[in-house]
């Protein structure tokens, strides 16, 4: 959430900022946030605040965005698609760089540059040093896949499948639930 | 959370929940589950646990899912029409009743059953008592678009660009990044 903030600052042609203006921005109180920076040895100078684009710099290092990141998609239907065509993945260094999908129609078909590849050779991942991958499989199918990506040496999905994932403790899951999330809002309005 | 995880286990022929099987699914200690069901007063039966039926449908009251929500597109480009698209959002009673853009090719067409009109219509709302909507435009128009809406009289917004939007306190924004989210795994790899 820093880093994210940070760099829409830094787009905004900002060079410093103070932990409460930044704390308008992330929603998070200014000690907690001078508290966290502090971790890493961020410090502020008084009157002018923290150095936006040192920062970034640190924070990039530490969650190990500071060198690009190979992704595989998996699931070619229009949500796939529609990531893989997303211009967002560049600023944090992602290329989707390999897509498997089952159906016999889309397998050899391009998606941007990448082509679509038979899922059930999923095991090449192992040879190409891809560690993560993008799962946009219906929900019926995503443990299954998600038992090979393992098997292929994948440690890190992002789960787009309303579904929960079973994977040993040293494979790391997030899952974006986008029903789920819309349905936080009608308690609200 | 509560509610997708009991959903899920009265799909798979649960009746019954003890908090700590509830725990390994939420990731929330047994204790704070306890807790939080106890506000609404629901308490499970030693030996047998909550009931899912039950919980469901008391969490579905508070959070206003127990009747249908209607809820207009804004962005008809890849990401929305798979949203559009997406058979998840009906669990929650939403459907997606209005879709909005720009783009005079697309203005008349139709996504599933439903047409396309013009984004400079999107005021239409007020009259169709709309008052949900997903935001899938360009960063760069999300929030001139957002301020339509709020005169709209859109007071929930999923919003799906990679931005911050300014809206009145009455507005409840939610924003998923789905490329912030891939941004948390290169860390755990």
């Amino acid at each position: 959430m820093y880093f994210r903030a940070l760099v829409f600052l830094e787009k905004n042609q900002k060079d410093y900022i103070s932990s409460s203006e930044l704390a308008e921005f992330v929603h998070i109180k200014p000690p907690q946030i001078r508290k966290d920076f502090s971790y890493f040895g961020a410090f502020g100078t008084k009157g002018i605040g923290y150095d936006i684009k040192n920062l970034i710099n640190e924070i990039q290092s530490i969650l190990k965005l500071d060198s690009p990141q190979k992704a595989a998609l998996i699931g070619a239907g229009k949500l796939g698609t529609a990531l893989c065509l997303f211009p967002g993945f560049k600023a944090y260094g992602f290329e989707i760089s390999a897509i498997f999908d089952k159906d016999p129609d889309k397998i050899g078909k391009k998606i941007g540059n990448t082509t679509i590849e038979d899922v059930a050779t999923v095991d090449s991942l192992t040879q190409r040093n891809i560690k993560l991958a993008i799962l946009a499989v219906p929900a019926n199918t995503a443990q299954s896949t998600t038992a090979e990506l393992v098997q292929a040496g994948i440690t890190g999905i992002l789960n787009l499948s309303p579904c929960y994932l079973d994977v040993p403790p040293d494979v790391k899951v997030v899952t974006i639930d986008i029903a789920m999330e819309l349905g936080a809002l009608p308690y609200y309005i």
